[in-house]
C-alpha cells in the first residue's frame, strides 16, 4: 500500500498521465471588458470558507501521505498554502487507520493553523470494513475543517487488487453526512461527477462536491504504467480519453445540484483556467499535479506558481470588469460550441 | 471461386483495406457515473440468444469456407468461440451447394457444440439459381441456429464478375423468411442497412439485422487490390468513404425497425465499441478482421482478443453503471457532433 | 486576344490553378441502399435534352476556339463527345465574329453531329459593341442548339484590358432570350450563380442555369499568372476562395428558380460529383480543366476519362438504388454541417 | 515614457506579436454577384465625414508621437493619408501635455490641410490629474476634427507601472462629450468594444466607437516583450488569445449601439477586410502595424499598401455588386459557423 502510494508519486513526476481530452473550459470565454470601472489594486479574492479565511480562490488537491516522502510533501505544501491563504487537501489517510504510525505525514495543522483543510478518504473503504466513526477519525487525525470523500470506480476497476464493490454507498455516504460534525463533500479524481450522481449527492446530504473532472492527471494512464500484464495495460489505455471534462461536469452539477458548495478540480493548469471555474459556480480551483511538481523543486517554486496563478487571476478579472469573487460568480461566460473530443 | 476466396483472405492480411471513414462510435460517448452502486465482480455479460447462452455480446463475424486454408481457419475460430462462449459466422456456402466436397470446411459444430452459429448466403443468390430450398440446405449444412443472408451490391458492381441483378430481391428474401424454421438475418458486409432497407425487411418477415456498417474492412478496398484494370480500380478506390457508418446505420434501423434483433458490425475494435453498439441497441457486436488477424497468429492470439475485448467492456459497464447487458442497453450515449466524414 | 486565349490554354497547362475552396459536393452524401431492387446492367444514364440523346449526363464545358491549338482541341474533344453521346460547348465565340478566319476553330458539327452543342459568348460584349444579331450568329456559326452567354465581373476586374461595364445587363439578356429561336443559358465561369441573380434571370426569359461555381478552375488564379504588375497579381491571389461553391450555388439556384433547366460545373473532378449534382437537381455535370488536361494528352486519355466517369457514376446510381437519371435526381442527399470554406 | 514610446515602435517592428486569435472576418463571406449591374469604372469609394471628404474608406490608426523617430513617422504617413484622401489618428498625447516640446511630433495640419485627423488621449488619464480641458488641448494641439479616447485596461494590467485605476471612468467620458465642440470616439487597443460597454458609452454621449477588436497587433505580447520579471512575462502571453474579435465587437456594438458613428480596426490586413466591415456597419477600417511596417521602409512603400488595399476593395464591391460605400454597408455577408477560438 505505501509502495503503491511511492509509485502514484514517481510515475505523476515521471510518466506523461494527462487525459487525452481537455479540461473544457476553452469552450468558455470571458467577454472583455473595455471598461471595467474598477481599479485594479482594488481587486479583491479573498472569502470566507467554512470558518477559514481564504486569501485565494485556490486549493491544493488531496494528493499523499502515509511515506516519509509523502509526510515531506505534505509539510512543505502546507507551508505554502498557509503563506499564500490557500486550501489543501491531504491523500487519503487509509493507511494512518490501518497504522497510527503513518498518522504523522498527514498532520500538517502546526503548520498551517488558519487553512481550511480537507481530510480524505474513499467512499468505497465504507463496504471495507471502515465505518462511519473512521470517517470521523480522518478529520480528526489532522484537525480538518472537512471531509472529502473520494469516488474512483474507473481507478478500482483497473487494479487487479482494486476495492471494486461499490454497490449500497449512497446509503452509507448518506450515514457519514448525518453524523459528522464537519461538512462532508464528494469528489472524484478525475472522471468527473455527473448531474445525476450529483443530485443523488445532494439527497444523500453532503455539502459539496469537488468534480475533479477530466482533463488532468488521468488515473488509468497513471495505473497503466504500474501494470505487469500487457492485456491490463492495452485496456486501461484505452480510457485516457474517459470521464465527464472539468467544464461540463461544473454546469451539470451547478444544474441539478444548485445549492451545493462547488469545488472546481481536474485539469486546471492557470490562473484563468480557475477564473473560469469560479464564473461557472465553483468558489474555487484546486490543482495536484502542478503542485506536485512544483514541491519536489522546492518550496519556491510552488510560491511562484502560486504567485503566478494569483496575477493571472487578477488581471483576468479586471479585464472580465469582475471586482470580486462573488462578482466573478457572477460574470457570465461565453460559449463556444467546437465539438468536444 | 475457390480462387476468389483465397485472394480474399490473403488482401485482407496483406494491405490496408479499412473504410476511410470512422465507424461512428466516436461521436457517442458514455457520461462517466462516479458512483455505480455495482461490485465490479457481479457485472454479467451473459444473455441468451435463440436458445443458446450468449457468455459474451461478441460475434466472430461471417468470413470463410471452401478451401482448406478457410476450414483450418473456421475450426480454430470455432474452438474459441466455445472457449469463450461467443456467437460465431461462416463465410458465404454458396461454394458447398456448387460442390459438395467443399462442405466440411464450413462445418464446426463438432467442435463447438453449444454456440450461436450463423450460416450465410448472399441473397442475390436467389436471382441465380439459388431457391428457398437452397437456404434450408446451408442452415443444416452447418446444424446453424440462424441464417444471414447478406446483401453487397456495391461488392458485385465493382467486380467485372459479379451477381449484380439485385431486382425482385425483397420478395424472395419474404419467401425465405417464411419457409425457414429458424430465424432469417439480414445483413451488408461493410456499408450498412439505412432505415428504408430496415423497414422493408422487417416488413419481409426477417428476425434481425446485422448493419455491418462502415468504418471497418471495405470490400471496395479489398477488390481493388485484385484488380488489374486501372480505370476499374481507380473507381473501386473512390468508394473507400461510401456507406453508413456503423454507428450511423445502429440508429436508423433502432428508429425505423424497433422490433428486430439488431447485430452491430463493421469497424468494432474495442470492448468500449462493443459496449456503445449495445447501447445504441444492439445485442452483440460482431468482428472480422481482427479474429482473421489473430486466429493466423495462433488461438492463444485470438483468446488473448477475447480476454482483453471482455474486460475493456467489463470496465466500460461498471464505470457507465451497468451492471448487466440489459441495464446496458438502456444506458444513454450522448452525441457529440462532431460533422460526419 | 488570340494572344490571350493561348495565355489561358498554356497556364491552365502549367500551373495550379485551382480555387481554394472546395465544389462543397463533400458536405453532401448519399445513403447507401443495401437492397437497389436494381439490375447494374438495366441501369440508364441516357436521356433526351433539347432533341437531342445524351448518352451520358456529362458536359464537355465551354473552353477555348479562335487559334490553331484551339481548332485542333475543339474538333479532338468534338470526336469523343460524338462517340460518347456528351454535350459540349466551345469557348467565347467572340473572335469568330470580329475576325471571319477564325470562325472553323470553333466549327465541330461535321464531326460531332448528333451531340447537344452549346454556342458561347460573354453577356458583357453586349455593352461593348455586340447585338442580340450577334448572339444569334454565334449561335448558328456552329450550328448550336443552345447558346450560353457567361457572365464574369470578377475575371474582367482583375484584367488591366477587362471588359468592366456591367450596368444595364439583365435588360439585354432579356432581348437576347426573346429573339433566338433556340434555348439561352447563362453560365458563370467558376464563381457560381447566387439564388438572386437566378431569380432575376429567370424573369429575364432564360432557360436554364450553368451555375460553374467554385472549387474548381480559379479565373484569378489563370489571370493572376498573366499580370506583371505586382500588386494587381496580390489582389487576384485575395480572390481564390472567392466565390459560391458549386453545390451551394446549386442548391440556391434550384430554390429559387426551380423550373430552369440547371447544369453543374466547378470543380466536379468524378462520376460521384457528378452524380451528386444530378441529385441536387442538374441535368448534367460539366466538365473543362480535366478534359482539356486529357485532350492534349490524346483522344484515348479522354476517353478513358469518360470511360472512369461512367462507371463511377453507374456504380454510384446502383448504390443508392437509382436506376435511371430521373430517379438519381429523387434522390435524397444528406447533409454534412462541417462549416464552408 | 518617450523610452516606452521608442520600445513599442521597436518591439512592433522586430517581433511577431499577433494575436493568436483571427480577426473574426474569415467567419462571413460575401455572395458572389454574377451580374452587378454596375460599370467598374464607376465604383464610388468616396464619401463624406465630419465635414472631411474621405476618398477611401481607410484609417491609419493612432499610434506615435512625442519622440523624432514618431514625428517622422506622423509626418511621412500624414504626407500619405493627404495624397490618398485617408483618415488619420496620432498616438496618445499625453506626452505632448506634459512636455510642450514633444508636441510638434503630433503636428501634420500643415502637411494634410484636408484629411480627417483624430487626436488622441487615454480614457484612464482622467483618473490620473487630467481633466476635460485636456481633452480640448490635445484637440486643438493638432487641429483634430475629432478626439479619440482609447480605453486599454488590459495593457495597464499587464504593465508593473500601468495606470490601472479605471474606476469612474464613465461619468467622465460624458463630461468629456458634454464639453467637446468636436466629436468624441471611444476606442480600444486591440480587445475590442462589448455590446454592454458600447451601450454604456453611447448613453454617456460618445458619437462614435473604434472596436480595435481582437486579431491583430496584441498590445498584451508587445508587453510581453518589455518585461524582465518572468512570471509577469508569462502571465501577459496567456492573454495573447484574450479578447472579442474585430468581427464579433462590430456585431455586438451594431447590434446594442446601432445610432454611434462606427469605426472597424484590429487585424484588418487586405481590402476585403475593409470590405466586409464596412458591410458589417463600419464607416472605414483603420490598420496601425501594416502601416507602421510600411512607413519605416519608404512612404512608397505605405502608398503602394494603399493602391492595393483600394484595388482589392474595390474588385470586391463590384463583385459583391455594391456601387457605393452605402450600398456596401447594405450588402448582406453570410456568416459561416467554425467555431471561434
Ligand atoms: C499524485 C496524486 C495523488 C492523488 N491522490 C489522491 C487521493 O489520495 N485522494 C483523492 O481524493 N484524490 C487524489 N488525487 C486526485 C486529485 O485530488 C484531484 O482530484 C485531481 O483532479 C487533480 O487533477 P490535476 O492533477 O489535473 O490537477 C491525486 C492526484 C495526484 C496528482
Ligand atoms: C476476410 C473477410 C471475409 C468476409 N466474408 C464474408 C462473407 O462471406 N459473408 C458475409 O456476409 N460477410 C463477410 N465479411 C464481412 C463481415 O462479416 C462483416 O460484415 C464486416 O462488417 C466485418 O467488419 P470488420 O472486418 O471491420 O470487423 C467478411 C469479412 C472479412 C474481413
Ligand atoms: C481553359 C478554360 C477555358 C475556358 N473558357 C471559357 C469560355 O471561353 N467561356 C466560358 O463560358 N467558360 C470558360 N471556361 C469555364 C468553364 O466553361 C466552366 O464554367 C468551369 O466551371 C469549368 O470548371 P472546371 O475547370 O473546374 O471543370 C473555361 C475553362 C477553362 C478551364
Ligand atoms: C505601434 C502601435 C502603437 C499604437 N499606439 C496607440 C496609441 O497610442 N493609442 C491608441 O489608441 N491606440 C494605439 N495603437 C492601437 C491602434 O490604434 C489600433 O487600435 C489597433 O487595433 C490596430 O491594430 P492593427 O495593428 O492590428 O491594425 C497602437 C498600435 C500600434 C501598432
Amino acid at each position: 500500500m505505501s509502495n503503491r502510494k511511492a509509485d502514484h508519486i514517481r510515475i505523476n513526476l515521471a510518466e506523461d498521465v494527462s487525459s487525452s481530452r481537455t479540461n473544457g473550459l476553452e469552450e468558455y470565454q470571458f467577454t472583455h471588458c473595455a471598461l471595467p470601472e474598477i481599479d485594479f489594486q482594488h481587486i479583491q479574492t479573498a472569502q470566507e470558507c467554512f470558518g477559514r479565511e481564504l486569501a485565494l480562490p485556490i486549493l491544493i488537491s488531496s494528493m499523499t501521505g502515509g511515506t516519509d516522502e509523502a509526510a515531506r510533501i505534505n509539510s512543505d505544501l502546507a507551508e505554502v498554502a498557509q503563506a499564500c491563504g490557500l486550501a489543501m487537501g491531504v491523500g487519503s489517510q487509509r493507511v494512518g487507520l490501518r497504522d497510527a504510525k503513518t498518522q504523522d505525514s498527514f498532520r500538517v495543522r502546526k503548520i498551517a493553523p488558519s487553512i481550511l483543510l480537507f481530510a480524505n478518504i474513499g467512499a468505497v473503504q465504507l463496504n471495507y470494513g471502515y465505518q462511519v466513526d473512521d470517517c470521523r477519525r480522518v478529520v480528526e487525525m489532522i484537525e480538518a475543517d472537512a471531509l472529502y470523500l473520494h469516488l474512483n470506480p474507473l481507478q478500482e476497476a483497473l487494479q487487479p487488487e482494486g476495492d471494486t464493490n461499490f454497490s449500497g454507498l449512497l446509503k452509507k455516504i448518506e450515514a457519514v453526512c448525518r453524523a459528522l460534525a464537519v461538512p462532508v463533500f464528494v469528489k472524484e479524481v478525475g472522471w468527473g461527477i455527473s448531474g445525476q450522481v450529483a443530485a443523488q449527492l445532494a439527497r444523500a446530504g453532503v455539502s459539496g462536491i469537488d468534480v475533479a473532472g477530466a482533463g488532468g492527471t488521468s488515473w488509468s494512464e497513471v495505473e497503466k504504467h504500474r501494470m505487469t500484464d500487457p492485456i491490463r495495460a492495452k485496456v486501461a489505455g484505452a480510457f485516457r480519453g474517459w470521464g465527464i471534462s472539468t467544464a461540463a461536469s461544473l454546469v451539470q452539477v451547478k444544474e441539478s445540484a444548485p445549492d451545493l458548495f462547488l469545488i472546481a478540480s481536474g485539469g486546471l493548469r492557470s490562473g484563468m483556467d480557475i477564473a473560469k471555474c469560479i464564473a461557472l459556480g465553483a468558489l474555487a480551483g484546486g490543482l495536484a499535479g502542478p503542485f506536485l511538481k512544483a514541491i519536489v523543486q522546492s518550496q519556491q517554486t510552488a510560491m511562484k506558481l502560486v504567485e503566478e496563478l494569483s496575477l493571472e487571476l487578477r488581471v483576468c478579472m479586471f479585464a472580465a470588469g469582475a471586482q470580486d469573487i462573488q462578482s466573478l460568480q457572477n460574470t457570465p461566460l461565453m460559449k463556444i460550441d467546437k465539438g468536444m473530443l
